[in-house]
């Protein structure tokens, strides 16, 4: 269904080229708003931009506007009049207006707040001053709210009157002096009784969130509960806003991104991988591979140490990748899963001791597999086949040390998460390449014991 | 806002064993039907769940049962009547009910069709046909359709006859001889004209997805229109059920799951960490753990191949693992920004020359920032300070070896995603440990050669 919106990009700039204006405008008006966004953005020639715009609705043009990305937004503002500019602000949801306003250059936000009405004005200064990613950051303030004492047909009015442009008009909340009481929805609304008052059908349980709450949390609680709409109360449990689904959707899309670019060892970027550029990119990355190098320079350090280990032995170090690696990719399986599951609220701090000791029974039944099989290679290829100096002895020591390193992977993995979250920090920062680092050198320092201990030839 | 349930457990175990159940079924009354689900799974007492269950009002009961695990559900089934096992059934939509035979041991599942009526059963094993994971298995066949000749008050007066129940409520479809022709909101109906006719208010240009559709495909559609609910139709253009946003976001959580389970080397589950059993989790990680422990053997072979050269340049092997872990977190992080831009649409199989492109002078800017920094490290720490072999040949060979090998690991790992998407394959399967095995063995390659080159004595 998504492969419709490409064929047409040709054919608008070719209009546009041909000056059809109301062939455009028939093709344009009958667009979905994002997929009027993506044809806007992909258009080779960004100065029939504005004039394409015009030509839309104004509610639809606001709604496509919404959806563009910053750069799209920003060149059409400065394409716009001022009463251009003014028909569009009005148009939006004080939710998105904030987003605009943050995204925005400070020229550029100086004219939207110039042409914004006195209480929009107000509304966007209010809700930006809530902490990044919060449940208040990421509300509407555009809401339908009744008293309980209303009747149905009251209650029908004053939507007819105030919601007509309510986002999230399917759910009405009720308020005494503020406070939220209860909830309905439309689909309750149209199905009672005209005559029905207001406080005996509505929801008492409401589930609220607050206004300083994490959005993350938001998220975790519309796909436990199943909600379109989730109401913000402030600290004294009055209604300010609601989080609709589509935004926890997003939020809870961002949230995911960001946790698997932490995890593969990156700074999280907002901007869509292609609209990142090189600089920005690099920056993202170089703060995370340099302090891990740096790290990893204790791996030398540690083979230093143990060189005359090695020089006696020198097949010792054909098989030091393969245990880095795999103690590596171990310790990634068990971090990645607490971190999810921490993330999805399936576990929590106090799991930490079911965890070790279910982390500890899988990691002993993985290392000893993966030791036999090892065994069994290195005894079958490297000894019989290829003669590169594997002892039995050789294949011991690094079989046995496979089922200590793997051992403590699982459990420097699983439990790391836990304990950066007691501490915090976001578990998914303890990711991969931390686990790695450090488990990389509890390895060397295992492998170098353990052949000391198997291998006479080392202790002369 | 979601302690709040913890601690209410203790309580409620407290009053089934005072059998004061008046009091237990007001307070479930009042409970959430998530919440509900928590505290029965939580219960210490399994054999209590019955008889708590059977103190829920009829329609809270099969709420709290859809949120249920699997586990749980069946504990119930066994302990319910026939009876009560009908009415659980009847009150279940149908999609839940086939998630529901879907999870079930087939006794279990015999006995919920034997007390479906024919209607449901018939609707059941029609959905049961859908492939997994396709919009035909996430949807609900239960939603209300209007046609184009009806009036708003007709169509009200339908929704009152059938639509009580219907999940998808919020918004109707029209359909015409069955072909889905259009869409409206009850928010439109409540606002319009009473004699206003349908085809003259609904929206025409309704996106919909058709049965075969992949589930995470259906996902992006809603994130990417923020709707709140989606029409699916058959090959013919027939409406034939609804995805509802709260399925659709339960697809994002499981496909980002899964997205990072497989990219951190492991089989995904469905089930949450603390459900799956020692053994699940053994399998789903040795599959990946051990073959790419056989692959990791090649290093083995390449550090054969040379044991002359480190033989007579010992202090080259202290850098190995520096080398093979910064490559190989260089191309996790490019694997891992490509799989997420390609999950969320960002990115298709035809920017794979532009993303190459880019890659590359991040990797130039990474590359030679890292070797720059291991350079100097390498000069006034090992070199100077500790006097442990490193001469500036040896240096300048690691930190080529670094610029080399981070402008390697970026191009496996942005263009592998790529290819093994165009292959048909899921990108996230070529994620950090297969990137980071493959160039592994390129670093050492690539390192015993730059130090042939650099380092005379090795030439000898």
């Amino acid at each position: 269904m998504a492969e419709r919106t490409y064929s047409i990009e040709n054919t608008i700039a070719a209009l546009a080229e041909a000056k059809k204006y109301s062939t455009l405008r028939d093709i344009l008006s009958t667009m979905n708003p994002s997929d009027l966004a993506s044809v806007f953005e992909e258009l080779d020639n960004p100065s029939a931009l504005p004039r394409l715009f015009r030509l839309l609705p104004k509610e639809l043009a606001a709604e496509a506007f919404v959806e563009m990305e910053s750069e799209t937004q920003e060149l059409l503002i400065q394409g716009f009049s001022d009463t251009e500019l003014k028909e569009v602000v009005d148009e939006l949801y004080v939710d998105d207006a904030v987003d605009l306003v943050e995204e925005m250059p400070s020229n550029v936000v100086k004219r939207i707040l110039r042409q914004a009405d006195a209480e929009t004005r107000r509304l966007i200064n209010e809700m930006l001053k809530y902490p990044e990613d919060s449940a208040g950051s990421i509300m509407t303030t555009e809401f339908v709210s009744l008293r309980p004492k209303m009747t149905v047909e009251e209650a029908e009015k004053r939507i007819r009157r105030t919601g007509v442009d309510k986002a999230t008009i399917n759910t009405c909340y009720v308020t005494d002096q503020g406070k939220l009481i209860g909830a309905i929805s439309i689909r309750t609304l149209l199905l009672s009784d005209h005559d029905a008052v207001i406080s005996d059908i509505m929801e008492e349980n409401v589930i609220s969130v607050t206004t300083t709450d994490d959005q993350e949390d938001v998220a975790q609680a519309f796909s436990k509960y199943n909600f379109s709409a989730m109401p913000v109360v402030d600290k004294e449990g009055r209604l300010v806003g609601v989080v609709t689904v589509d935004d926890a959707m997003d939020v809870m899309e961002e949230e995911a991104t960001e946790d698997m670019e932490i995890m593969a060892g990156m700074s999280p970027s907002e901007r869509p991988y292609l609209h990142t550029g090189v600089v920005e990119t690099w920056k993202a990355r170089i703060t995370w591979l340099l302090p891990l190098m740096l790290s990893a320079a204790l791996t030398g350090f540690v083979l230093n140490h143990y060189e005359g280990q090695l020089s006696s032995c020198l097949v010792l170090s054909a098989f030091i990748p393969l245990l880095c690696s795999t103690a590596g990719n171990s310790g990634t399986q068990a971090s990645v899963a607490i971190i999810r599951g921490l993330a999805l609220d399936e576990l929590d701090m106090s799991n930490l001791g079911e965890v070790i000791w279910k982390e500890l029974r899988v990691a002993l039944l993985c290392g000893v597999c993966l030791a036999a099989a090892n065994f069994v290679k290195m005894i079958a290829v490297d000894m019989a086949l290829l003669h590169n100096g594997v002892t039995v002895g050789v294949a011991a020591a690094v079989c046995l040390t496979l089922v200590v390193v793997v051992l403590f992977a699982k459990l420097v993995g699983c439990s790391l998460p836990i304990l950066a979250g007691k501490l915090g920090f976001d578990p998914a920062v303890i990711a991969s390449p931390v686990v790695s680092s450090i488990v990389d050198v509890l390895s060397l320092l295992v492998y170098f014991r353990v052949a000391a201990l198997l291998l006479p030839e080392l202790r002369g």
